[in-house]
């Protein structure tokens, strides 16, 4: 039964990376009782953005949907750490925050989070249905595509 | 004693419709003990927005405020859902999160989510009044006005 | 042992202060259990905005870190009222929420949050620590230049 996670995350070819440290006074996350507050995360790539830009200006509805879905890998790389390396540990994804850099004409967010919104079902079947919002912000941080954040339950 | 809210929505000429069901792999809340955390919501009027646009290009604060008390609406009937039918469950309203499409020059948010903190005040009395935020945004989901976050506590 | 934390804001030369009232039917927190959900703040100072206007445009960097650093200041103001004046009560800064009003192409908003970050830890040591979003806005109320929101576990 032990590490039910780690080998759906292997199904599904995909690697968890080291979560990346602090940058400066603020955590990649906190706990409190059984919930792990996430910070914000971007969709960086080995410490890079793949792409940058506003969906429907420099990014497709399918690159803001990528781009999400890397974000929630990294949600789910510091959810690891919280667990103390045990993803078996994670009872429910409880939320997620979800801002699309948009173009002012924009309206397909929720397209775009769903790129989150599916790996975490994915990965935690039904533990991972959760709720959410999705909203458009002119600019995100470095100029990437999309960010999100999320607050988890575990054991 | 039972049933004071539903009496209250009733005096009111509320009706709080049917939750609609989850659109993707996110639900519409979330519950971990005590808390509910209810999705972002759209103000739909079965299944439609009334008024699409920025407050202070398309729509007015008037609008605003009658679209974040749709919102709210929405949210409680969320929160029924959770609270097996019976909002006299419902302990207190603690937080709203609120979105408002807005002109780059539209300055009044707050004014604009007192629609849905007003109504939430209507209905619940003092366990309805919250935290919250509200801030701007240059465009949200299907072009909607306002879409407004919550979480709650239950009994 | 007693006010340790009113002891260092005395060293840091920050005076904390009184909170304002709620101005319409939100308040500026909520507690559930041990968690204390404070209202988006502005920057206000004696219930004035020092600064106006987008990052990159019409504010620095550095006007924008100092205006969330206010923010900051705001924030703890209601923490102490929700901890009846004791700040020592307070265990762990969770959570902040960080909107920065944004020039289109300004990409630096996690410098700017850093503002509020840096305080938390200044005034709170390792306990200040928290998880955090840091987004852009196209306009914030009042034009103000940050508006942040935050969530404290307190004793």
């Amino acid at each position: 039964m032990a590490n039910t996670i780690d080998a759906r995350l292997k199904e599904l070819g995909i690697t968890i990376p080291e979560a990346p440290a602090p940058a400066a006074n603020y955590v990649p996350f906190t706990t409190s009782g059984n919930l792990v507050f996430v910070a914000g995360q971007v969709p960086f790539v080995d410490g890079k953005l793949t792409k940058t830009g506003r969906v429907g200006e420099d990014a497709s509805v399918e690159d803001g949907h990528e781009q999400a879905r890397i974000c929630a890998i990294n949600l789910i790389a510091q959810v690891k750490v919280a667990c103390g390396g045990d993803l078996d540990r994670v009872r429910r994804v409880v939320k997620l925050g979800g801002f699309v850099a948009s173009a002012p004409d924009f309206t397909g967010q929720p397209a775009v989070v769903n790129g989150a919104s599916d790996l975490m079902v994915d990965v935690f079947g039904d533990a991972g249905k959760h709720a959410r919002f999705a909203v458009g912000a002119n600019v995100l941080p470095l100029g990437c595509v999309v960010e999100i954040d999320g607050i988890f339950e575990i054991d």
